[in-house]
Parts: structure tokens; sequence; C-alpha cells
């Protein structure tokens, strides 16, 4: 039998912890009772198991169950119940990391482009890639094709929408998105720069398939998805049976729950096939730690069995200033998202120029 | 402009409320610096605005936030965003509850069935309904088939799967539920008691399309999903576009703390198309309190616009001993789902049907 192994962090009295163990071993397998199991191969099988409790300081513990791969059901959405369903509702409980074993890496897959692929399609070998992001919400079209064209003559090599932007009325997905695509092939025509417009795409499954075509339609070069506002499985079936292009994926929503981001945005949306994860950089207007957002990046690029390496984007309060400490503390492995910064600009194509110099300068050179 | 309220529980404090607040407003609309827009059109209807700041105790206060009704584009994963997408990231806060317009509730529409309809469906006008669970995980589609036998003969109205059930090797979905609804048929022809069998779907859209035409296919008579597992708008849209039995939501992966679940499991299931809304009882093994549950389920079929009413299903710790208690809280509008308490009696039938006499003695009697 395959197991493999998700770790906790509980709450507890020293004396009630292996309690607690065995209750959420039993609460994310079989649910009951285990007098009222009467078959001895469903107590020995699918039960899952303690595997660890280690103190980590005073009432709280690091507490690993080993389940048998085959509850899963090899499926997105039951391995995510497998992992934090009903436990996710008791407020002692965080859920940490999982230990994946290579059947289940096989089974959900990681990035089809990975690092390296994206890399080829920028034609930028060894240098941090640039990104910003297309706001305000209420903009045009027109406007925001405008404002992609001011980015890509700037240099940058991606250029997303907000996540905000849906298919409201004031820019209705489609003509947003033909506006900005043209705004980057012109760009591409006149000085030979092809950035990547990053289109988002929200909604319903039946919405997310038509717009995947669309985007295929229109040639552009990749797209954004925040996994826990389409649903986690959505995402999943997206990268893996319908989109042609990469997919950065966006943290909206991902709060919500209490999953530690190191796992949630650094693995197991890498698992699920993001080939760029943005998360919420340390210093800027979110909550996370320096030593945090690192082992989130490591956990995104780092070898992970037979998974592509993905690509970490801290966002949220870069500037020009910051690209330095920027690639000082990440490398060069990085995604680095600037976006209020250059829409403050007085002139935004300047600004970006100067943000995608200062990023070339610092990531082409030594070590 | 039409204008909804989505309130926050924020820690900070008071001489950086304001500024916190409106730090919110800007973060959950247009997320950039507000110098960076020049439309004065963006500024007065985009960009959210503080309606309220009501400090709760020292430290704690109630934010409520004016969106523009256009920011949601009439879109569930959309709708999700402008409540919490980037604030959910944010420690600080918690979403606490929307004040819908009109307009938002006819767009999301609510309960197709409602209370009223599965009463109908089940000729129990006035009496709490009864409800039970397929478990553990591991047995086969005969011995879960045979369970169902054993519940249904019982008198119970509801017999749902574990939310654990997905397509597993030692139960697929397709055999289980097969075997499931043909034990309640059978039941049906024998003596007369209709129970609903109430397979869980999970897996991707694709999954889930296909097991919709399944259980049509089959007669079954409801369903169950976790709208956090599957997706929020996954959930949304299977209930407007393609399912035509009543929905069961499930609380799985809906987490604690971060979103009251006063509002998740019981507004905003009930908006999105709950029927029956499954929650944490009181007094079991999660952490809700007496009065929350109660208000709750009071979200649920309380007056709200013209949505349908969605009957609470308290689950969790039930047991026969605790009817008049449950049914003295909640009232008779409510649906008493047992779990553990029934697999550990020595005969299920018996017990089940000790369970129901008792509900419908309870439910049936004076006020």
């Amino acid at each position: 039998m395959e197991t493999f192994g998700v770790t906790y962090r509980v709450e507890s009295s020293t004396t009630e912890i292996e309690a607690r163990a065995q209750g959420i071993a039993v609460e994310q397998s079989v649910e009951v009772p285990l007098q009222a199991i009467h078959r001895a191969d469903i107590l020995s099988d699918v039960v899952s198991k303690v595997a660890d409790i280690t103190e980590v300081e005073p009432g709280k513990f690091l507490v690993t169950i080993a389940h048998n791969v085959e509850n899963t059901g090899h499926d997105a959405a039951q391995f995510l119940n497998v992992l934090f369903g009903n436990t996710s509702l008791q407020s002692d409980v965080q859920l940490m990391d999982v230990t994946l074993t290579d059947s289940l890496l096989d089974t959900f897959g990681g990035p089809r482009v990975g690092m390296t692929g994206l890399r080829k399609q920028l034609a930028a070998p060894v240098r941090p890639l640039t990104a910003t992001a297309l706001k305000p919400m209420g903009l045009s079209p027109a406007e925001l094709g405008d404002l992609c064209r001011a980015f890509a003559l700037g240099g940058l090599d991606v250029i997303k929408d907000d996540h905000g932007l849906a298919d409201q009325r004031y820019a209705p997905f489609d003509a947003r998105v033909r506006a900005c695509q043209a705004a980057v092939d012109e760009v591409y025509a006149e000085t030979g720069h092809r950035a990547i417009y990053t289109p988002n795409l929200s909604g319903t499954p039946s919405d997310l398939y038509r717009r995947v075509d669309q985007v295929h339609e229109l040639g552009v070069g990749a797209v954004m998805i925040s996994p826990m506002l389409v649903g986690i499985p959505v995402f999943y079936e997206l990268v893996r049976d319908r989109l042609r292009v990469p997919v950065l994926a966006h943290p909206a929503f991902a709060g919500a729950l209490r999953i530690n981001p190191e796992l949630l945005l650094g693995k197991l949306y890498r698992l699920l096939g993001a080939d760029v994860s943005i998360f919420p950089n340390y210093g800027g207007r979110f909550s996370y730690s320096k030593t945090g957002c690192l082992r989130l990046a490591n956990n995104l690029r780092q070898p992970w069995g037979s998974l592509k390496g993905a690509f970490p984007a801290p966002a949220g309060g870069m500037t020009t200033e910051r690209v330095d400490e920027m690639i000082d503390f990440y490398g060069r492995d990085v995604m680095l998202l600037i976006g209020g910064g250059l829409l403050t600009a007085p002139n935004i194509t300047a600004y970006s120029r100067a943000f995608v110099d200062k990023v070339h300068a610092a990531g082409e050179g030594g070590a």
C-alpha cells in the first residue's frame, strides 16, 4: 500500500495530543468511530495513520498523518478533501505541508511549460523576468490597450490583467483581450520586443472554456487564473486538458483558509500546473515573513520528482529601488512584478524601461 | 449607481483604523494608489467606499465597504474576489457579512427547489427532515448498497454519501450510485417509503457534468456537493444550468475563522443555490457556538429578497437522545443529520427507525 504524508500544526495539551492526532487521522479518512468498521482491511488500509507527533513549542505540535494514496481517487477535489476537508472546520488545526509520492506527482503532473519553457518563450535564459499589471478596474478596453502598449514599449516581459478584471461592462473580456493583444503585437512589429500580454481568466467553467478558446484564437502568450476563486480542480483541468499557453497563478482568495502559503502557493499550485505563482512579497502590504517568502519561492523551483520548476513572482510594494535587494534575496530564477509603482510615474514607458534596465543589468551580471 | 455592502472584522488601533479601512476599500476594488487614477468617474464609481466603521471591542472594528455592483461583473468568481480576494491574504481581517441588492440576489438566484420543494418531494409538510450518511470509505458498492437499504428500511428521508466518497477504486462512482439507487428503489417497491439517496459529486468540471447526467439518468433524487472543494463558481453553474434535482451543500474545505461561517455556509451557499446546507452543529467535534449555529440556520431560511429558503442541516455528534433538544433549538424547518451514531448500532435499521420515530413524534406535535 502506498501512502503520502500530510503535516498539520495543532494546538493541544501534551496529555491530549495523541488522541487529537488520532482524531484528525479518522476525520480525514473514514470519519466514523472505528468500532463502526467491521472489515479488517479498511482498518488497516483506508483509515489514515498518525505517523509522527513533534512538539514545536509548548502547546503546539506538528502532526503528520499518513494517508493511503487510493483515498484521493487520483482526483484534485478529493485530494484537497483528504488534505483538509473537515479538518479545515476545526480552528485548532492548520494545514502545513505535504510529502507526496511519485505516483501522486505524476497524477497531477505539475507545470507543462515551467521555468525553462517560459525562459525560452521570452528568449531570456538567465536573468529575472519582469512583469506588471494593467489597472485599475474601470478603464475601457481602449485605455487598457494604450496602457499595455506603454508597458510593452518599456520592455517588460509579462503584462498581466489585474486579477479583478473579469467581464465587467466597462471592459468586457473579449474587447479587452483584443485591444491588449493588438497592442503587444504592434509593439513587436515596431520594435522587435515581444511582450506577453496575460489576460485574467475568471468565471464559471463554461466561461473559462470559452475564454481559453478565445485566447488561443487571438494568439495570446499566457493567461492568469486565481485557483481559489475559480476552484482548484477547475484550474487543474484547464491546465491539463485545455490550455496551450503558460499559466500564472494568482493568490486571490487563497487566505480564506488556514493553509500555510508555502504549501498552497508554493507546492500545491505548482503541483496542479502553475508555471508562475504570484505571492505577496515581504515588506509590502501583506504580512508574509522574509524567510517564509524564500521557502515559498524554493518550493516552486527546487527539484520535486519529475515536475518542472515554476517561477516565483513576489508582488506587492515592488519598486525599481528594490530590484537589487530582490535579486540578492531570491536569485535570478524569479519574476519581479511591479504594479502601482509604475502607474503613478509621470511617464509610464520611461519608468518601465528604467525598471527593466535595472533588472537586466543586475540579473545578467556575475553569480 | 447601485452598491452593496461587505462587512469585515479588522484588528487595528483607533488612530489607524480609518486608513486601514480605506486600504481595504482600495485593495478590494482598483488596487492602485488613488493618485494613479486619472478619471473622475473611476474615483467616484469604481473605487469602493468606506461606509461605516464601528468599534466592537478595544482594537477590533467592524468595517463596512460599499462596492459598485458592476465591479462583480455579475459573475460568481469575481463576486468572491470583490468580497475577499486579496484581503483574504491579510491576517488582520476576517470577512463577516454581506448586504446584497435585489439585483445581485436575482443574478445568483438562490435555491431552485428550496425548503418548500424538498418538503413536497418528501411529502413532509411540517416535521423536521431526517438524514444520514453512507460510510466509511473503503466499502464496496454492494456493501454501500446494503447499508443504504438498511437505512431506507429504517425510514430515513435522505441517505447521503460521505463527502469523502469520490471515485475511488474501492467504490467507483457509477457502480456505487447504481447500487445505492437500486436499494432505495427496492425499499420503495416493498414498503412505499421513498428515501432520497444523495450521491456526493466531486471532481473536475468535466467529471461533474458527466456525473450529473448519470444521476439524472438513474433517477437519483438529490445530490451533495462541497462548493469549496469543487469551486464555488462550479457549484453555482451546476445548480443554474445542469442540475434538475435538489442539492445539499457540504462544508468541507470551507475553513474556520477567516470567513464567518454564518455568511459562507448560511448566506453564500444559499445565494448560489443550495437547497440544504450542512454545517457543524454546536456540541459536536467542531468549534461552532450555539448562537452562531442558530444565526447560520436563520440565514438559510429567513426571507431574503425573492430567494427561496434552504434547510439548515446541523451535523456532527447527533444522536437520538439529542432530537428533542435539536427541535426545541432549531424549530421544525431543519434537516437532522445523524452519522456515526447509527453506524455503531447493533441493528442499523432498528436504530434508524427509533431516530426517525422520535423526530416524527417530536416534529409533528404542537407548536
